[in-house]
């Protein structure tokens, strides 16, 4: 059975086919230039896969997901130039009579480590999955089902209690400012120090104040959604990162609920290079067929 | 048909018989004293309904929600003094062989409301009910659904960005000194002024610092849950006060997300007289009968 995935971020586009046990078979990429070009470039991809029974989409945002809506299936009012206002859904329609699903680039990284979850035989029924990279976003389940009514979650774009070593920076969010996003994403390093992440030690203090911001990030959906796993991906994101959160995490938390074995909760992706979202999608492209 | 509804307050219980209209037919209230004894009062309350078909139960916390749980059914570790590990359901089961439902005080509220806002033909799937009071908590539903997954939410917990004029305020949490409970639950207002809510007047410049902090909670559900509707109840909350918060709010968000028209996406409730929690009481009572 042949299950299509496509990643589409505001940089690139991974697209992939793979089968219901969610192995790829193959996968390409390209960059994201004019919605003509690139959804052109996505439908020639699929194309050459005669046998294609769904197709399922994650991507950059925001995006309409209400099946309600005359706009479900479009990219809404976004910031990246061109592509407001574009009917990605419908465009594969042109060109495939397939089911297919569509939702979130987090939202689809979230499915694909929740299945990963089960696959590894964890026992859990709800899973959030952050990504800290040139944005911040979260994508959020519960049996199976995501979070979010009137739209999808923003969770980058939640205010923090500021580090006192850190109050002069204004954060960089052209929205609001100090946001976590404002505050942790890639692109603050440069804005703190002058340079780029990957040249910033984890003995530098930035670490520690980052890790502060990620914590309350953490205790935030803790305490709203009661998941049963976080999950931190995205290229800011490290073990020894991740380390610092959760000691800032207990500390925050400081026993009020129960999260269960700290190191089992607050944890990297299990698909390793980012690969989450694509079987993410595979995983919810064969959802859509069972429907 | 009789329906029984439980408010289990740390200060008072109050007890209502209903019917499925949600119409309160008695009522009556009792100081929250010893376990023993006042789950005595709520059993003999409703011994003199002989046709009672299902009671529901909101209550304090920490409580234990989930079904599989040898514990499902308890006031957990309460720091109320003698409640910890009380099994609340198991008691009146002993005494009433009847469907029983059990959640938090403020899920039964938020269920209140959501059932009001639907007899009153608004077209909403979810509903977040925060109460400022003595402390500060949330229910959130969708599509009739709680949520929480290894627990209940603990919403008024989280962090929030500082007010500029209130730096030097730590807070009143004896948990985490300046989560949002700690700095604007009701008793926040004799550790910062010396006096009594009731006695500072709306003019007060302590309001704004309030309703900034609210506003960031308003902020996160919204950013975190995307629900159609953020109702406030509880002694602090008055629609002058929810005026400032939703002047903050939309300050805050920047025309982030789209919540549709602010004046009904963040108010008061509807239930007048902190009575939300008795018709959602009703209404989770007929729920539990009728599964």
């Amino acid at each position: 059975m042949l299950l299509g995935s496509v990643e589409a971020g505001g940089t690139k586009f991974v697209c992939a086919v793979g089968n219901e046990d969610y192995r790829i078979l193959d996968i390409t990429n390209f960059p994201t230039t004019t919605p003509e070009e690139t959804l052109k470039k996505t439908v020639d991809y699929f194309k050459q896969f005669k046998d294609l029974q769904a197709i399922s989409v994650s991507s950059f945002g925001p995006i309409e997901l209400r099946q309600n809506s005359p706009k479900f299936g479009y990219i809404t009012d976004t910031p990246k130039v061109g592509w407001s206002n574009t009917d990605f859904v419908g465009r594969l329609k042109q060109d495939f009579d397939l089911p297919i699903h569509w939702t979130t680039d987090v939202n689809g990284s979230a499915y694909g480590e929740y299945i990963m979850a089960t696959l590894f035989n964890e026992k859990i029924n709800s899973l959030v999955y952050y990504t800290i990279g040139t944005g911040v976003g979260a994508g959020a389940i519960v049996n199976g089902n995501f979070i979010g009514d009137i739209g999808h979650p923003e969770m980058g774009h939640v205010r923090l209690k500021r580090h006192p070593d850190d109050l002069d920076f204004k954060g960089i969010c052209p929205y609001h400012g100090d946001c976590l996003e404002g505050l942790v994403s890639g692109p603050t390093f440069k804005a703190r120090l002058g340079k780029s992440g990957k040249d910033v030690p984890l003995t530098d203090h930035v670490w520690d104040i980052m890790a502060f911001y990620v914590a309350q990030a953490a205790l935030q959906v803790t305490l709203m959604l009661r998941p049963a796993k976080i999950v931190f991906g995205g290229g800011v994101v490290s073990e020894a990162f991740l380390k610092k959160v959760r000691s800032q995490f207990t500390e925050l938390m400081n026993d009020y609920v129960d999260v269960g074995d700290i190191d089992k909760y607050i944890v990297m992706p299990l698909v390793k290079n980012n690969g989450s979202a694509t079987v993410g999608n595979f995983a919810l492209a064969l959802k859509e067929f069972n429907k």
